[in-house]
C-alpha cells in the first residue's frame, strides 16, 4: 500500500511503537521561544536532567515579547537566554536578531522536506510548507523532546486538498486558507494532517505555502504539508548548495518524501479556486468566513500587518503596493511588524518602510506581540482590529476586542479607508 | 530689580497672585500622554466638567507603551484619544503619529521663547531649552490647567549656571548634564530654575540643549532654561516664518525673554569644561557620576539608545558612527527607539538605521517604553542596562536591574565591547 508524505516522514523516523497506532519519532529540530520553553526548562532543572539531546538541532528565538514589556517577561527571555548559552545552542535569536519564530527558523534554512519538527507552539505546522512534518506540541512533549530527541504521535491519517484552477488577481494564500478553513470547519481536520495539492499550490511561493500551511491548526490539523517541489529548491538553496551537486540533484533527493499514487487518504477534497473571493472572517471562530464584499463597510479601529502568517516580505510588499501615495484614515491606527529583522532590512532597501510610514503606520520591530494580545498592539474593549493573524478568538489581541482575519492586501485597504475594503474595488475606484 | 528669564516670563503671564510668592500664571501649553492625563480626564467627567480651556492650546500624545502592551494600557490610550476627539484638540498624535512627548512637541514647532508650559511629566523642563518655563505637574494642577488654562507656581528662584570653555571632542550635553548634576546634587536645585549661559551653551543645538534641559529634574529644578538665541530662531524658523518679516525680527522679538544684566540670582556657577570627561552613573541616583574612564571594563546586558533625553537625531548620528562597521557585542543586546517617526524617517533616509541594524540592534518604533521600566526593554533581576537616558533610580527599567546613564556615544562604543567603553578610546584603538 502506498504512503502519505506524512506516513513516509514517519516511516524514515520511527524509533519506536510502544503501542499500536503510537510513533516515537526521532527529531529534526526542537524550535524553543521564551513563553512555553522556560517551564520545560524550570522542569528538567528541578528534576536534575538539565541536558539538551543536540545543540545543533535545538533552535531557540525570543519572540512573543521582545524587547520585554515587564518583569515576568524579561525573567521569561533570561531563563531562554541563559539555558541557550550554558547549553552551547548553536542558533539562539537574541533581541535585535529575533524575530518571529515560524518566520526566522525558515529564512535560517533550518527546515528541509522530510524532517520532524516539533515547537511549543500552535503554529508550528507552518514548518509543513517544506514537506517537512511540524507540529506544536505541549511542554512534557516539548520537555521530552529538548532532552531525548523524541516525540510520540498517533499514526497520520491524511486528508488531501486539491487546490484547483488558478487564483485571480488579488486573490492570495491567506485568502485561500481562509475558505479552506471555512470549508472544513475548526474540527474538520483535528488529529489529521492536511496534504494540500494543485497548480494553485504548485503557483505559490514558499511564503505564499507557509501562510497556508500556518493556519492548518485552525482546521484542527496537526499539520498542514505541502509536496517538495522546484520552488522549495529554490528557497533552499543558498542552504543547500553544498550537499548537492546542483538543485535538480535536491529536487530528485526530496521527491523521495512526495506521497505515493496509492497513498491512501482519509479523505480527498477538491476546490477549484478559479473564482475565488478574498475572504475575511466574522465572529470570533477562524471558520467564520466570508468573501469581503459581505463584510465591506465594517468599521474597525485598528489594523495589524505582522505575525508568522502574513509578516513576510512578500506580504508587506502586496500592503505596500496598496499604501503606497496613501494615507491610511483618520479614525485608525495602522501597525506593521515585520517578521524578522531581514525582512525589515529588505523592506527598507525597497523603500517599503517608507511607504509604511508615510502612510501613518507605526512600524514595530519583529515580534508576535499583537497577534495574541501580549504586546505592541493590544485592544481595548470594544475594539475592532483588522488583522492579518491567524486567530480571531474572543479576546484573542485584547480583551472585549474583535479581529477580523484578512490578507494584507484587504488589510492595508482597509487601513485607508478605515472600513472593511476590497483591495481590488480600492484600485479600480483610484485607477477610474 | 532686573529679571531673570523665569521671572520676565513669570511677569508676562501672571493671572493671580492669591497669596504672597503663589503666581498664578496663564498657560500657553498643557502637553498631555496616556500615563498621566486619564486620571485627570476622568475626574472631570465625573465632577461634570468634562471640558477644555482651549483645544489649540492643549497638545496630547500617546507615547508611554504604544502600541498598547496589555488591556490597561489600551484603556488608557482610548481613553485618551477618546478625549481627544471629544474635543477636537488640534494636535492628537495616535499610534503611527506619535513619538515621546519632549521630541514630538518641540520638533511640531509647538515650543516657542517665552511660554509657559505644564504637563503631567517630570521631563516637563526639556522644553525650557527654547526659553521657556516649563514644568512636570502632578495630576490636579493638570487638571485645573486643561480645565482652565493656568496653573500655580512658587515665585521662582534661579540658580545660574555659567558653561565656559569648549566641550572637547567626544564630550557631549549628556555629559555636561551629568557632570552638572554631580556637582548639584541631586536637591542642589530643589524648587529653583536653572539658568544655562556661557559659550557651552551657545555653541549647541536645540537637541542637545533639550538633553541639557530635560535632566534638570534630576538635580531637582523645576526647569531648566536655555537663552534663546539665533539657533533657537533657526530651529523654530520653519513654523514662525509666518509671524517675523526675518529671523533677525524673531531674534530681536524673543531677546525680551533674556535675563537682564542686573538680575538676581539664587546662586552663580561657574564650570569650565574644556577638560571635561564623558560622565557615566554608578548606583541608584543621577548625581552618582564618574568620569567614564573610572567606569570603564564593567559588564552590561543591554543597552538602550532613546528617550526623551537622547533619542533624537543627532544621538542617533553620533551612536551610529561609532557602530557603523561594527558589530555589537554577542554577550548584549542593543535596542535602539528613535524619539519620533519623523526621527525615525529622517534616520532611515541617512542610512542610520541600516547601521544599527547590521550592528545588531534592535529598532523599535518610537516610544519612552524601557525608559521607565513600561515596555520594549524591561530589565530582569541582576541585570545592567548601558543607557542613554535619564534616571537610574532602583528599579527604574525593571525590578533588580542597574542602569548606567551615559551619552550615545559611550552608549554605541559599550554595545561594540559590552563592557562600559570610552567611545573615544575605542576610536583611537581601531584607527592605530
Amino acid at each position: 500500500m502506498g504512503q502519505t508524505i506524512a506516513e513516509k516522514i514517519f516511516a524514515a523516523h520511527l524509533r519506536d511503537e510502544p503501542f499500536p497506532g503510537t510513533r516515537v519519532l526521532d527529531l529534526d529540530r526542537v524550535l524553543c521561544h521564551e513563553i512555553t520553553t522556560p517551564v520545560a526548562i524550570a522542569d528538567l532543572q528541578w528534576r536534575g536532567k538539565d541536558r539538551v539531546f543536540d545543540p545543533d538541532k535545538i533552535k531557540a528565538v525570543i519572540d512573543h515579547v521582545t524587547p520585554a514589556k515587564d518583569s515576568k517577561t524579561a525573567i521569561q527571555a533570561k531563563m531562554l537566554r541563559d539555558w541557550a548559552r550554558r547549553h552551547e545552542l548553536k542558533d539562539f535569536f537574541d533581541v535585535g536578531r529575533n524575530g518571529v519564530c515560524h518566520a526566522i527558523f525558515p529564512e535560517k534554512g533550518f527546515i528541509r522536506p522530510g524532517f520532524t519538527v516539533i515547537m511549543g507552539d500552535s503554529h508550528t505546522c507552518t514548518h509543513g510548507a517544506f514537506g517537512a512534518f511540524a507540529a506544536g506540541v505541549g511542554t512534557t512533549d516539548l520537555e521530552v523532546g529538548i532532552l531525548k530527541g523524541v516525540c510520540a504521535f498517533r499514526e497520520p491519517k491524511t486528508i488531501r486538498i486539491n487546490l484547483n484552477g488558478e487564483l485571480p488577481e488579488g486573490v492570495y494564500a491567506k485568502d485561500v486558507i481562509l475558505f479552506v478553513i471555512g470549508q472544513l470547519g475548526v474540527n474538520g481536520a483535528t488529529d489529521r494532517v492536511i496534504e494540500f495539492h494543485g497548480p494553485v499550490i504548485e503557483a505559490m511561493s514558499m511564503e505564499s505555502r507557509m501562510t497556508l500551511c500556518n493556519m492548518a491548526i485552525e482546521a484542527g490539523g496537526t499539520c498542514g504539508i505541502c509536496p517538495p517541489d522546484a520552488v522549495t529548491v529554490d528557497y533552499l538553496w543558498p542552504f543547500i548548495a553544498e550537499e548537492f551537486t546542483d538543485r535538480e540533484a535536491a529536487l530528485a533527493d526530496y521527491s523521495r518524501w512526495l506521497p505515493d499514487a496509492d497513498a491512501e487518504y482519509d479523505k480527498v477534497l477538491d476546490f477549484d479556486l478559479s473564482t475565488l473571493q478574498p475572504h475575511v472572517t466574522f465572529d470570533y471562530k477562524p471558520d467564520c468566513v466570508k468573501p469581503v464584499k459581505e463584510m465591506a463597510g465594517t468599521r474597525v479601529d485598528q489594523i495589524y500587518i505582522g505575525s508568522c502568517t502574513n509578516g513576510r516580505i512578500e506580504d508587506l510588499r502586496v500592503a505596500a503596493g496598496i499604501l503606497k501615495g496613501r494615507r491610511i484614515a483618520d479614525s485608525v491606527r495602522g501597525i506593521v511588524s515585520p517578521a524578522t529583522p531581514q525582512i525589515f532590512r529588505q523592506a527598507m532597501d525597497e523603500g517599503i518602510m517608507d511607504v509604511f510610514m508615510d502612510a501613518g503606520f507605526c512600524v514595530t520591530n519583529p515580534t508576535c506581540g499583537a497577534c495574541l494580545g501580549m504586546s505592541n498592539g493590544v485592544l481595548a474593549e470594544g475594539e475592532v482590529c483588522a488583522s492579518t493573524t491567524n486567530r480571531n478568538f474572543n479576546g484573542r489581541m485584547g480583551k472585549g476586542g474583535m479581529v477580523h482575519l484578512m490578507s494584507p492586501a484587504t488589510a492595508a485597504a482597509t487601513a485607508v479607508t478605515g472600513v472593511i475594503t476590497d483591495a481590488r474595488a480600492l484600485l479600480k475606484e483610484t485607477a477610474a
